[in-house]
């Protein structure tokens, strides 16, 4: 029945499911069996391209650091609101394609120092990023913040940005992650992190960036 | 060498010894067997008063849903920044003390029914609180938000406290639950979940607010 497949091929198939099903039921409930049966290869073949599920781990954590490696430069020409909406969602919807990491964040990290290292930096990155953001708003002549303001603005959007999908999940557990849920959590994972720019955006542009959440719910 | 003691004493002292080491090692890394070595008890006797490792959980959480009961209700009474920064310690300081809770929040719920009903009204309860302590402020004539704003800051404040632990925890895996570390984590908490406040606030409560926050640095 099955056709032979090139090795690396094979690893590519193997990423893709093991990242859906860590997706849909959590890291912590996803055992290496359970991955190749789900393949129907067998636990030696899956042996011989990641030897520990860790490994799997480790790839997928990397994937997800590229992809945000590929995203966060765009942070530095943000100008207007419609820029920064356009970044967050795309922010967001990075964070959703690995939400399994996002989930059980603090115990992966904990038991893994590749990931350890891998998300203290990008958690630094993004944070830099949106620092960034809230900078070019300021320089668009879009924002007005102190310069002791322009920091902790920019860390709670990263808390709320990082935790949010977390939120939702504490909110409403057996669905909240499930793919039809997508465009409801990151909508609103968006709007609440561009909330935090409201009081600081001159009223034409706080307009806007009302009208843009209006038009999207 | 070891006196009898009534079954209550006993189970206080179960609940205090498992509470430590859940704090300070996660509760994915302590088994029923380490408690009752760490104890001096036999997993018997340890069995006798919690039969499984998720009723320890579950008098916990109850412990700390009932600490927040006491706690929310005198969010209704702030009026001034003063009465909003002194609850927002206190705030933190119940969640720094089940702070296994927050370590790995998503994978408890998940996996307890009772967990994860307690702690979506805990958050919902928390969330209202918020609400109250924002719209209190605004009755006392310190803090200008519009009615659609007062609903997003409070739940971007719910979100910020709810995980700010988490945050410190990804930043510094090693140290950030010790013991130690509760001042400065705490002090970095509420004054960014406060910090969330400052656009809105009239002059002189922002300069009182700020005053606050560098008396404690």
């Amino acid at each position: 029945m099955s056709t032979p497949k090139k090795p690396r091929r094979t690893a590519e198939r193997i990423l893709e499911v093991t990242l859906a099903l860590f997706n849909r039921f959590g890291e912590p409930n996803v055992s290496t069996t359970l991955i190749s049966a789900e393949l129907r290869i067998s636990p030696g073949n899956l042996y011989y391209h990641f030897p520990a599920k860790d490994e799997l781990v480790n790839a997928l954590v990397d994937r997800h650091v590229q992809a945000f490696a590929e995203l966060l430069p765009a942070a530095a020409g943000v100008a207007q609101v419609e820029d920064a909406w356009f970044f967050l969602h795309l922010l967001f919807e990075r964070t959703w394609d690995c939400r399994f990491l996002y989930r059980d964040l603090n115990d992966l990290l904990s038991k893994n120092r590749h990931v350890e290292g891998r998300v203290r930096s990008l958690l630094a990155d993004k944070g830099r990023a949106l620092l960034h953001l809230v900078q070019g708003l300021r320089t668009g002549g879009v924002l007005a913040a102190s310069d002791d303001e322009v920091q902790p603005l920019a860390t709670a959007m990263l808390v709320l940005a990082t935790y949010w999908l977390s939120y939702e999940y504490v909110r409403d557990p057996r669905r909240a992650l499930e793919p039809g849920q997508e465009a409801d959590a990151l909508g609103r994972g968006a709007w609440h992190v561009l909330g935090l720019l409201l009081p600081y955006l001159e009223p034409a542009s706080r307009a806007h960036l009302r009208g843009l959440a209006e038009a999207y719910r």
